[in-house]
């Protein structure tokens, strides 16, 4: 079972210009692929927030991914970021900028080679249709901050994270979490290893209260989802899934 | 010029089961009242998780926001976080279990005096039109995990927290990101107290890159724009906002 963590850099999101949807996209594709995500951290472009964040987070997981702050620009500070986590100092890499070149058919300007300077050290994970590789330093995968190119290099990458999948069961019931939290607590009592969420309804759902247990067990998940449909109040459950 | 650390807990956020939220509502929100976001942290719902979070933002920031787990189950540790974290026992608030009858018109179960457990030294803000209170121990803010309450909450208390606000200004260019970097580089020499973000598009817009500058200082603001907009390639600026 293996773990992650995610650091999503900029200072657009802390300011709340932009949404970050990286996030939730990593979360739940590494969920299906049988990772823990135990944090997101998101911060500043500054170099040594993000060094420590990285550092703390590299020691502490078995995966970290990093969104935003590699473009050619004065705040994109990512892979100094990185760098300095690890004591490396930022190397041109002759491949990246030769691609660069290929990509585009002119030569890199400065801030286009800025692109290309990578840590020491670094390794180039290289997968999928676009010109860019995925840069990894020890246990830290740097992925770029617009959604759909940081999807398209996951998605090229993604199998090397796989372990093995959590199974889910959701239960919809129709009468308010307080009314049914004790009958919660004892399933969880019964089947200590299961992962059980409880969810009030957020918007105009036709429910009141959403109920998650899951487990990489199969036969184990089944069983406390039997136990639970058994003890909860007559007429309470709207539907299973 | 104050400072905030987000704190969004949930399990659910971590395995991809539900999008927050709250964070890029809170950070716009604090943005406009001139409060400055400087780290989300979305954590598990672990005691020990929690309360060492909320010990770090609180000490390294004006005022900490925790969003979430603050319902009746099992997996409602916030409070039990917020406690830890400042070496407080949870002690029943008598005043808060009488509104809980109040409001429901019959005496709160068990599970509902979990929520009227609250750390010991809390200060209960009481204001807008909800029955219950932001909890509120030293510098950090209590809000609940549905968007709708926590909103209408926030809205209620906000006015603690205004400063002088940031100003803003986008700057649509039609132009890419590596083609105007050695000119925004220039700017911010010139302007080193402007706050410059250089957003590529994510999707179809109608432009190449938007380039925000912001600071407090009005006349400061518009003398950084003044000059961007001279030095900027003719024919690049598609619009200015």
């Amino acid at each position: 079972m293996s773990t992650a963590g995610i650091v999503v850099v900029g200072n657009e999101i802390l300011s709340g210009k932009v949404a970050d949807s990286n996030s939730t996209y990593l979360c739940r594709e590494l969920r299906a692929l049988g990772v823990d995500v135990e944090r997101i951290s998101v911060i500043p472009d500054a170099i040594d927030v993000i060094a420590n964040e990285v550092r703390a987070q590299s020691a502490a997981y078995d995966f970290v991914f990093t969104s935003g702050g590699v473009g050619p620009t004065h705040d994109d500070l990512t892979l100094d970021g990185v760098a300095k986590a690890f004591g490396e100092p930022l190397v041109l890499n002759d491949g990246l900028a030769a691609r660069m070149q290929r990509a585009q058919g002119t030569p890199p300007n400065e801030s286009q080679l800025k692109m290309a300077r990578i840590p020491a050290g670094a390794v180039l994970l290289d997968s999928g249709d676009l010109w860019f590789p995925v840069v990894v330093v020890k246990n830290v995968h740097v992925f770029p901050g617009i959604p759909l190119l940081l999807q398209r290099k996951f998605e090229s990458v993604k199998e090397r994270f796989r372990g093995i999948p959590f199974r889910l069961r959701r239960v919809y019931l129709t009468r308010r979490e307080s009314d049914i939290a004790d009958v919660l607590n004892a399933v969880l009592a019964d089947f200590p290893d299961v992962q059980m969420g409880s969810y009030p309804r957020t918007g105009r759902e036709d429910y009141y209260v959403m109920v998650t247990l899951e487990s990489r067990d199969e036969d184990y998940l089944q069983r406390s989802l039997d136990v639970l449909l058994e003890r909860l109040p007559e007429g309470s459950i709207q539907r299973v899934e």
